[in-house]
């Protein structure tokens, strides 16, 4: 590059990414071993940079996104906060409909940004743009008029599957949908309160309509199994339910409160016929049920695919919760002073190695599950691009299946690190961590639910693992196999990997993601045959196909998927920062980032490396430990630098703490006095005052 | 006994516990293996199940006391609610003065009790009887009338140590007490607001006075160090701050709400000269600083006695929190059904072999901690004794510091045992568990600052290997020792017990946990030579003091400290589970519930053993996780009536999917409809249905 382009470039990343003002997090700064912008620039590329800028100054610059420090919004007023500000984001248009087309990535990213400001806001409006509005997109055409009113705000949708008291088992969900041919209607049912709609986001208070699952009976009494329906839930001039609906809100959770979640029951509510999804199936006039067996074979693999968008969503929304705890905590690290060598100086907590150890390891994986759930998005979009066009290809449906596969543990780990990290966090920066204002509180609350919906972690793994098992066949007959994203293809080798041994013989050499993949590749060939030997021995001894899986789980199916996802987010991060194209300056954090996430992760099943002999003796372990300690100290000076790279601006990130000046004191100060009737002595001061208590006065009535 | 006896007997049990209601739990609970009654009786006694009942009816009889589903609770009411309810817990006064001190363990159950109820009130409640009061009562008799002031609520007391800006390191704090010999004061000043006292619960809102830390300064400029003085904050008859005090609230905080945590600084306050808590030093009239260093070693084993009950006691309050999440999470599990062998059978979720893994070694770690916690307790109350007879013999000292390693390592061990729980309940009930109406959140919320307060706990585990590398000379010169407790005598045999394998030669071997108890004695004389080679290491390499402790930390004296505590807790729970005077019918459950908690915590550090040569090949590893899965399975019929004998009324759990009808559905559709206008429609439905948004109309402004 001559100094000419160098200049250029450096302008062009002066206007995208302003400098940080000067203050205690200086000195890490200048430590860095990198270009902060530089490593922005790379990661997300000047585009996705634009329209971040473009969504937060918006945000940032609109007082109906103002926040209120020292507020104590209630529930109601919340809601209507976060209606209100989704109602603004169709005013702004941040992306049309066919600029998301054009580049889904940028779709992806701007679901991302809109939930760095707030969760509530960002799950209301992809709740309905997403899985209100897709459902309706990817079924029959003469709905598009439904698709116009929801995208112009004339109705506003919410997805509703579960019920009171089903949620994984979705066959077991008990409304019911009865085709009355003399009206050619559909009549919904909800048989008692506990089959009503339960949990459904955006239905608490204003959803004027439901893609709804419902159990399809024809007039001969069949039951045809569970469909989609479109079902208005209030009327749209009033926002009063329809008749026969009882909808209402399920009350406080532990967070996303400006979510309206509700319920809703239904007492011979009648919907015209064509307001079924005809996804898998149909009805004639006559109530007759059709449905092409090849269309559901296909459309199987459709749904599998579309199940997988959500959980690929989740992983980047976990993803971007894991990088806003650890934005907040290595600055507060960088700036918090306490204790040090001597009694006059006190040096940043960042130095020790415990808060190290706490936190650069989940900023290793902030990297890593970052570049992974951008890489899974991309698969995504190729696969859907097939299902739009029709492609009946078997590399299609292996796609489909790979992809749900990935995606059902992708969710699982990226949510699980980000709840661990949000803890982890939060106690990182002690008491100030447990003030509200500095939002770790929050970030973990929003973040839960990433564990449970669209399926429970555990639940969900299980797709993985019988995916895996489904191949033990081929291995068993060593015949050729491999898959369309290559993510199982090392599994031909599994007699031959089985023999590997760990080799390295000094710390340094551990010093690079190759050394965990190797073990990685191993470990899941081990859990594999453990699984497939368990499965077996589990049959022998006469247990059904439901018993013998579910006995198969613990400490055999469970690691295995977890270990196969891990094992493809650092094989795609290794292979990502050992690319010939990385910027030199950007090489070595990004391998020593790499490094650490593969050995950090490797370190949890340790000991399955030695209980199948892949390592044994004192030295792999120690080597390790050593190298992960190793790396963590390398980094530290790197930290400021890494979560800069990734932080949203500060109006945005909204913690005290975590401000990019590292003013944490001034910071936490000046919002504290901002608080409500801070400086005031209670309302209920007399209380203490005046009415003095009887010590003992009730003590009769025990 | 003779059938006259098993009927009396009989008959005070079902006076002291009431049966539960038929139901969906009724099925669980007839296959229980033991009555839970029997076991209640056995874990807690007689009377302190009456006091338990007592204090719970007092409770739920009193409207002051009644919980307000579905009402959206804002913090300044819930403070003032919290204020009026320890108000009244004064009348009530379930424990004079005189019953405490005949039976300190009786106190600690009070405060657990009132906890189990509401944390910020029992926190309120504590803060100002103990943590106050407390700190005047070890002092002076001449401060006796405050004491009677604060027992008569004429004044209400807050503990003042922690800073904005320094929190673990106490040496650093900088508020300045200064004598005045012209008038025989103490002037108090905040030097800036980086200084300002910080965090102090009841301060926020109404303390009137305060046990406050500062630097006492004498008249010849001379700093004597930290020293605790009783400052009056707030006039008492008008709870307006006293001339130079600027006090206010620190903010919504991510649980504990109930409870007011305040700042304050201060300009030139006075207080009179006799307001020093003369515990360490005092200054005579002219202003002289007078301390025997003979007294001051004394009081410095007083003073670690006395931080130690504060860790016992949030020891005890972390237990109560595992019970909760555990009584909640396992009767949900019970209940809830979901998927099954065939179509038409849905089956508890507490019969998949996942879901007992995650629960039931909670379910353990609950038993063997509260056994635990009520056993340190008892050795604080014998080390107190000796402390208020002014026993200056040197096991009185020993006492005093074998104590404070261990409650600083059982605090650390406990918060995070119930952290982890709260998190793993909340995901295995499912969505059900992120309604706050299930009490799931509110309880990780509340016990998240169990993990930071009286220390972060990875801090105060460095309390523990410091006392543990203590011994290390001992060793090396095979000298005899041994601590008045007994929790490190087995070191005796450190260089014979480095040499133990791991002998089980199969999984039955495996059930008891003396298994596990022998690889924990193994694991922390390997924990403690590595830790000391480690320091060794860095000592020769150069490193001071200060940093070769840091460089110890992680994988050395963090994980000596853990496994020290861990096999404590597992000793006193193996000895107490196999104790021959535990009632026949409890002792198969006590004994799989003893070598549950003890192979589960090991497992945690199955790599150690193998890297250490304690365990080789496959076998060990299979070994300790099939008896793992085999005891949960085995567990799983009695989990219900475990949880049953430790649960608190349904009115104190305060949840609906933990009621112990076990009807969950009802229970939740109940407490729903009950919401604040749950049915209708928003007060903002104008919003949506006419003042529609214009798509993009601000684009243009991007």
């Amino acid at each position: 590059m001559n100094q000419k382009e160098m200049t250029g470039n450096q302008n062009s990343r002066d206007n995208l990414l302003a400098d940080f003002p000067q203050g205690p997090l200086s000195r890490y700064r200048k430590k860095a071993s990198f270009n902060w912008k530089e490593m922005a620039l790379f990661i997300d590329g000047e585009d996705v940079i634009q329209l971040k800028n473009r969504i937060f100054s918006a945000l940032e610059n609109d007082p109906l996104f103002a926040h209120h420090p020292g507020e104590d919004l209630c529930r109601e007023k919340y809601q209507e906060l976060t209606f209100l500000r989704c109602k603004r984001l169709f005013e702004y248009e941040f992306l049309t409909q066919q600029e998301a087309m054009a580049d889904p990535l940028r779709l992806f990213h701007m679901v991302i940004f809109i939930g760095m400001y707030d969760w509530s806001l960002c799950l209301k409006f992809f709740l309905h743009s997403g899985s209100f509005a897709g459902s309706i997109m990817s079924a029959s055409k003469r709905l598009a008029y439904v698709l116009e009113q929801a995208y112009s705000m004339e109705i506003f949708g919410c997805f509703a599957l579960t019920e009171l008291s089903h949620g994984s088992n979705t066959k077991g969900l008990r409304t019911t949908a009865t085709f009355d041919p003399s009206t050619q209607e559909f009549v919904i049912n909800t048989p008692d309160f506990e089959a009503a709609k339960f949990w459904v986001g955006n239905l608490g208070k204003h959803a004027t309509h439901a893609v709804l699952y419902a159990q399809l009976y024809t007039p001969d009494g069949q039951c045809q199994g569970l469909h989609p329906f479109i079902v208005q839930i209030r009327d749209t001039k009033t926002l009063l339910p329809m008749p026969g609906v009882m909808v209402g809100d399920v009350g406080k959770k532990i967070g996303l409160n400006g979510l309206d979640n509700g319920f809703a029951m239904f007492h011979n509510v009648r919907i015209p016929k064509e307001n079924i999804l005809n996804i898998a199936g149909d009805v004639t006039a006559e109530g007759k049920y059709s449905s092409s067996i090849k269309e559901v074979k296909e459309r199987f693999s459709a749904a599998l695919g579309s199940l997988s968008s959500g959980r690929i969503m989740i992983t980047g929304l976990s993803t971007t919760n894991l990088k806003l705890a650890l934005a907040i905590a290595i600055r507060f690290s960088a700036a918090r002073r306490q204790f040090g060598p001597t009694e006059d100086e006190e040096i940043p907590v960042l130095e020790y190695q415990t808060q190290q150890w706490r936190l650069l390891p989940y900023l290793a994986a902030a990297y890593a599950l970052d570049y992974f759930s951008k890489s899974l998005f991309g698969n995504f979009v190729e696969f859907f691009a097939g299902v739009l066009a029709k492609d009946r290809n078997q590399r299609q449906a292996d796609l489909g299946r790979e992809i749900h596969a990935l995606s059902a543990a992708s969710k699982s780990l990226a949510s699980w690190t980000a709840q661990q990290a949000a803890q982890e966090c939060r106690e990182a920066c002690g008491g100030h961590g447990y003030l509200a204002m500095n939002r770790l509180g929050e970030i973990r609350n929003d973040n839960d639910p990433n564990c449970t919906y669209e399926g429970d972690n555990n639940v969900l793994l299980q797709q993985t693992s019988n995916y895996l098992m489904s191949w033990m066949n081929y291995i068993r007959d060593k015949a050729p196999f491999e898959s369309p994203l290559g993510t199982i293809n090392f599994l031909q080798d599994y007699h031959h990997i089985l023999g590997w041994k760990f080799t390295a013989i000094s710390v340094e050499d551990c010093l690079d993601s190759s050394v965990p993949l190797a073990a990685y590749k191993w470990l899941v060939c081990y859990l594999l045959r453990e699984s497939d030997l368990k499965m077996i021995k589990e049959k022998q001894a006469g247990q059904s196909d439901f018993e013998a899986k579910n006995n198969c789980q613990v400490y055999y199916c469970r690691s295995l998927a977890l270990a196969f996802i891990e094992h493809t987010a650092i094989q795609r991060f290794h292979d990502y920062s050992h690319d010939p194209s990385v910027p030199a300056a950007l090489q070595p954090v990004l391998r020593h980032l790499s490094a650490l996430y593969g050995l950090w992760s490797l370190s949890k099943h340790l000991a399955v490396l030695y209980q199948g002999g892949y390592a044994s003796g004192e030295q792999p372990g120690k080597f390790i430990q050593d190298a992960i300690l190793k790396l963590c100290y390398r980094l530290k000076d790197d930290a400021v630098a890494l979560v800069d790279a990734f932080a949203p601006s500060d109006f945005i990130l909204n913690s005290a703490i975590g401000k990019a000046s590292g003013e944490l004191y001034k910071n936490m100060w000046g919002e504290i006095l901002q608080g409500n009737k801070v400086l005031n002595r209670p309302s209920w001061w007399a209380e203490f005052c005046m009415n003095k208590p009887v010590i003992g006065r009730l003590r009769s009535r025990l």
